[in-house]
């Protein structure tokens, strides 16, 4: 059984290219974060905003890194596929390639660390999400 | 001789918090961005706006990698150094460093190449730029 | 007959938000942007980007007033609808108002004057543009 | 006795500009934003977030309205003068004109309302900052 990938479409238009006539490179990882916080509303119900206000549950970034492959530009829609990768003990891993037209555009790593968002202190990821997202990792 | 490191201070605001209450971490690629935007401004006496206009020449990221150590909040200036690494043939890198209040926030590195700005295809580094910022690396 | 709003609609996520947990301000009028942005693709077939680097044609904004109603929050959609107001020789003016769960959130007016994109002098609106806007004025 | 005008100044940078090579529309009101922020931090001692969280005082937009008289580029930093105009008794209303190298490039108005912050609900402007701001009212 193959997983069906998570994609995450995304306008880009003029507010976001910069006077080389493409998308800032700062919008990038905005782009990307976009993506994830889509992903955690699709598969756990709760994006980011709630799973803090809701919840209490933070998942602050502890690292990203991205290489760029090839504009991005208004001529296409943005298509980010999320994967995740890594369920640590408290900390979750994801993948994150953007494409438009076909073509890789960009391509990264994002770590987030579970805390309790009020304290922001490191807590194990909760039971309820863990099962939910286990078996979404992508090989 | 010891090189005097490039500081660029950012006020960090209300705009830049998200419910946390702590900077959004897609905030802080672009503050580094704009201390490297900085940085070719103070050392080579244009910003990325006048290089792409006025010299028509570009440069790209192909990479940046970010490790966050401490949230960013607008109760301190941020202070972003900006090393510079390398300088290929065609390519540059450099090393930032996001301090608030003596801590290190966040820090990262950040690879460009030289293009022809309308042209979107990969040049040498200018021999004026190589002459310039080449006794500025940092080992 | 009645026209059809246009209804242009936005994710609003933690991104957007700031400490005071609704959409922090600056963002606002952003959305207000990406709307018209939309309307232009939708009915002109160009958004802004196609008309300035295809066609020559830029709209730039010499006033925008907005009125603030309710806050906006990652709970629901934004649905914004653009309503053509007025099409002068060389001008054109838009109201737009932000929804949220059946809320008037936001609304406001935009005014933009016809450029030739690349001198950034006045022109008349382009014959295709006024026939085809025309009938789209909201009385 | 004439008042001295409260100016921030802002540097614009690539990351500002659109293609047509100048700070695209949403970011002015960003801006203006910002330097409303620096008046409180200034004039009062708290900027919005310190206001928000060490004093549970918000100040939320009702209105903002923009001209804008000429393009804002990276070429010159951006001085924004925000004079404060009314006082009222859960409101206050602020002028902003921003400017480079001597000209006017936008000018608008901004109305807040004075807000508990964690329960968002109307309240007077605190005795203390009223008598600090009173004064400051420019004619």
């Amino acid at each position: 059984m193959t997983k069906q990938p998570f994609i995450h479409q995304i306008r880009v238009g003029w507010a976001d290219c910069d006077p080389a006539q493409i998308a800032y490179t700062g919008r990038l990882p905005n782009f990307a974060l976009e993506a994830i916080d889509a992903w955690w509303e699709t598969h756990v119900g709760d994006d980011w905003y709630r799973l803090n206000l809701d919840r209490n549950v933070g998942t602050p970034f502890v690292h990203l890194d991205l290489d760029f492959h090839s504009p991005v530009t208004p001529r296409h829609p943005l298509l980010c596929e999320v994967q995740l990768k890594k369920l640590g003990e408290s900390s979750i891993s994801f993948h994150v390639i953007g494409r438009q037209n076909g073509v890789d555009c960009f391509s990264g790593n994002f770590v987030n660390v579970f805390v309790v968002a009020d304290e922001f202190v490191k807590r194990k990821a909760p039971e309820d999400i863990r099962s939910i997202v286990g078996p979404l990792i992508v090989g």
